[in-house]
């Protein structure tokens, strides 16, 4: 983020439909926030994502009571350098250990979220309306500007109709996620233009059946110590910000 | 870890004084473990660390209420190649954070952690009968060798009293710690024998004065994105863990 975002910025959130030309409009709980906790008013400058790559820098021209409209002064508009990587995230029985792996992941910069059931998942179902509350909450902390796509996979098996290369995390692994970075080959995960859908196992793992049943896989070992799912999942993440970080 | 320790390998703890030439004693808690939670009896092979470097595969001779004996039957031996990164937490006021930030560090192989107090660390106090107990429970989850120190220092200018390089995460640092990794200036992180701590702030961040404070200092960017205190911590401890790890 460009330094004139501060550490004390305060950064809201609205849909992409609320953004006109000149004006952007923030509905409901949001504006509660902003009149009622940050006591701002009309005239004050507010930043505003629409979690599309865009931030607005904005002054208050009315506040009500739920409804805020902001002029905007200057717009700044981001690339998203993690765009081809798809986080899947096994159905945790543990709901907080889920949300915790989902709301790092937001953290650390990833975009695309999907979250998975397999034969060892303990955790069912998908509570996508509350995953994307943790996403946004997320992004405002982080001053980000995209807003990840969370999608819900029931199937295991439906990961073959997804096409792009499939990164299965495991100890049975020979290759470090590390040296598969650095290398070479055409499909490796610097490929441009080729979604790459990095899944890890649900507390007792993947089943060797379902290993086998993904196509165009690779397996690779992601840490010599043995991982709980959700501390693979934020390692994974914070190793792509890294690699795929700029100075901005 | 090598691949003798399985994803459903149990691993046991037990201090340092209980190892013999030929036999390893495990007292307390643990010993209810063995015997009525995972049914073991003699015979049985278990692996157990003593937290210094070593796991003992060894081989129940006698088990009671209160004691296990067990023979050794062979010793694995490791280097710590983290041994000169000390991560130093913020006394965060949630515990869980700081909790949940000390087990990520272990998990993922950090094997000096210390806490600090700091003018807007909300959080006071050592915990460090509890943050040791987290710190086992890591290790035999992540099937490592080596149990943290754990330290604690309530004074915050006290950093100036510890030899080495200070390495301080905030914002305003115009240099990306991935930048910093793979320079080769001297005073690096790459340099041996020498102690590196890599400093976090607490909620508000460490004040201007506190930064200008230390001394034999580097300001890093850890991350475009802001980051809540716990994620910086684990996510510098992810990319420690990947750079410093080699295949076993």
């Amino acid at each position: 983020m460009d330094q004139v975002f501060l550490s004390d910025t305060e950064l809201y959130y609205t849909t992409p439909d609320k953004i006109a030309k000149q004006d952007v409009v923030i509905v409901g709980e949001e504006v509660k926030h902003i009149s009622q906790v940050m006591r701002n008013s009309i005239g004050d400058e507010i930043f505003i994502t629409d979690g599309t790559g865009k931030i607005f820098r904005t002054s208050i021209k009315h506040i009500s009571k739920g409804e805020c409209i902001a002029g905007i002064i200057q717009i700044f508009e981001y690339s998203d350098p993690l765009k081809d990587f798809v986080v899947c995230i096994p159905r945790l029985k543990n709901n907080d250990k889920l949300e915790l792996a989902l709301e790092k992941c937001v953290e650390l910069g990833i975009t695309n979220i999907l979250v998975f059931q397999s034969s060892r998942c303990i955790g069912r179902g998908s509570k996508s309306e509350r995953w994307n509350k943790i996403s946004i909450g997320a992004i405002k902390q982080s001053l980000r500007s995209f807003l990840p796509t969370i999608e819900f996979l029931d199937k295991f098996e439906n990961f073959n109709n997804l096409s792009g290369i499939k990164i299965i995390f495991d100890q049975s692994g020979d290759i470090l996620f590390k040296d598969y970075l650095s290398s070479n080959s055409n499909d490796n995960i610097n490929a441009d233009n080729k979604k790459k859908y990095l899944i890890f196992g649900p507390e007792g793992g993947l089943s060797e059946d379902e290993i086998n049943l993904i196509k165009n896989k690779k397996v690779l070992k992601l840490n010599n110590n043995r991982l709980r799912s959700e501390t693979a999942v934020i390692n994974a993440a914070s190793i792509l910000s890294h690699y795929f970080t700029e100075v901005q």
